[in-house]
């Protein structure tokens, strides 16, 4: 079961203004398996008609973010230590999911495995690694 | 002499919505080397009175921009294809400054390595690669 | 169906030097689906009674290199652009499996997942993603 | 003042079969600025008549370990937690150095950058970031 409900997920992202600012938000978090949602919307953009890499970084690292709090609760003082993103393919004007998977929960480090998705074609359109170092 | 002036870059850098909701302009361009400034403002902060990572990626990547564009001119349609960054200590609530330096301009691919420095103490808080690739 | 058969893949291996001094080959080869082998031995060995790290690179290298070719067939020419991993855990002393998953292939550039796995425990050891440039 | 003596480092690195396999040594080690050699053999190339990129990969992570050991002196049970690697141009067949330089130093994670540089262009061919958890 995780240790934090989608509600307080959605409730502490409203202290990191920027997620707020891109409608950022938790759609379901089970245990070391977490799906946040960035909808459309024209503040996302770059020439090209799609949307900008740094939108779907930040997405990538809330999405860890969630991930690990789904094994240790809500925690405000986790911050990320390395985040790695290769983009694969332009998404278009679509809703961003992020589907975050753990890779390892240590002692002193979280790493975790981002798939960036377009919700209207379902294909991923970038992929990353992320490490947080937790609390002690 | 840079093929883009600092003028045509915070032009160019308007049609990107979340660049402006950050307030992020080139202050100096030369070929090859840029200076690029996130002026402070509570729309970037996280928890713990510091500046949150996304803000900063954000940054590195429209320095990497700018200083590709110092070689070949105003160009919108370059897509970043990796991201690297390793945050290495919080900034506190400053301005912050990247600091952009070609390690390759190839046909196909441009790689820059970024230095993300706290304007208010002058250290180094993250330090990213980042991949373009070219138009073609 | 894969474009080059693991016995094609095993012969080009032997044009470099250091997969052979590590004894790596592939075990079994489909399409954009690879699983590569390095036994265990005393010349892959660090302090701490277990793999060091620049094996489990070099490992998830040919990996993907394999992977690629699963798509376009024997290639020599094709060179890595970036390589990025993360180590998990320790393996110990045990034989290492690479197993590779494309997240891209595109006119230029492919990209791939790696799962580094130590056959003793058959639990994640280190990650990778790795992208290639492909021949023009 | 360095915390290693080139001597010590070069001893400590015998524990490291594929390092010695390579031929790797420590040249220069100050505090902080460190030069590791890699002089070319048969045993390191690949197609293409280039070094082969694990090659350099192994180089940059020696690299790393030597600049953290001229803060801390000896110290086996260091372990790199994340190695990013951009290969920028091919090496050729030319001894091949690795300048690491430290970007933080912390209780629990040293960051560093290294240029891999071919000696006989004195071009840089790689540029990596490197990052070790401290023994605690």
């Amino acid at each position: 079961m995780s240790a934090i409900t989608v509600a307080e997920f959605n409730t502490l992202l409203q202290k990191v203004p920027l997620a707020t600012h891109m409608n950022i938000s938790a759609v379901h978090i089970r245990k070391g398996d977490v799906r946040i949602l960035m909808p459309y919307g024209p503040h996302l953009i770059r020439p090209g008609d799609t949307i900008c890499g740094p939108a779907m970084m930040t997405l990538a690292d809330v999405a860890v973010w969630a991930n690990i709090m789904s094994f240790i609760g809500p925690q405000e003082m986790m911050v990320t230590t390395n985040l790695n993103m290769n983009f694969l393919r332009m998404p278009g004007l679509s809703d961003i999911i992020a589907e975050a998977r753990t890779l390892k929960m240590g002692r002193r480090l979280a790493v975790a495995a981002v798939e960036i998705i377009a919700a209207n074609t379902d294909e991923m359109v970038a992929h990353a690694t992320v490490t947080f170092a937790l609390p002690q």
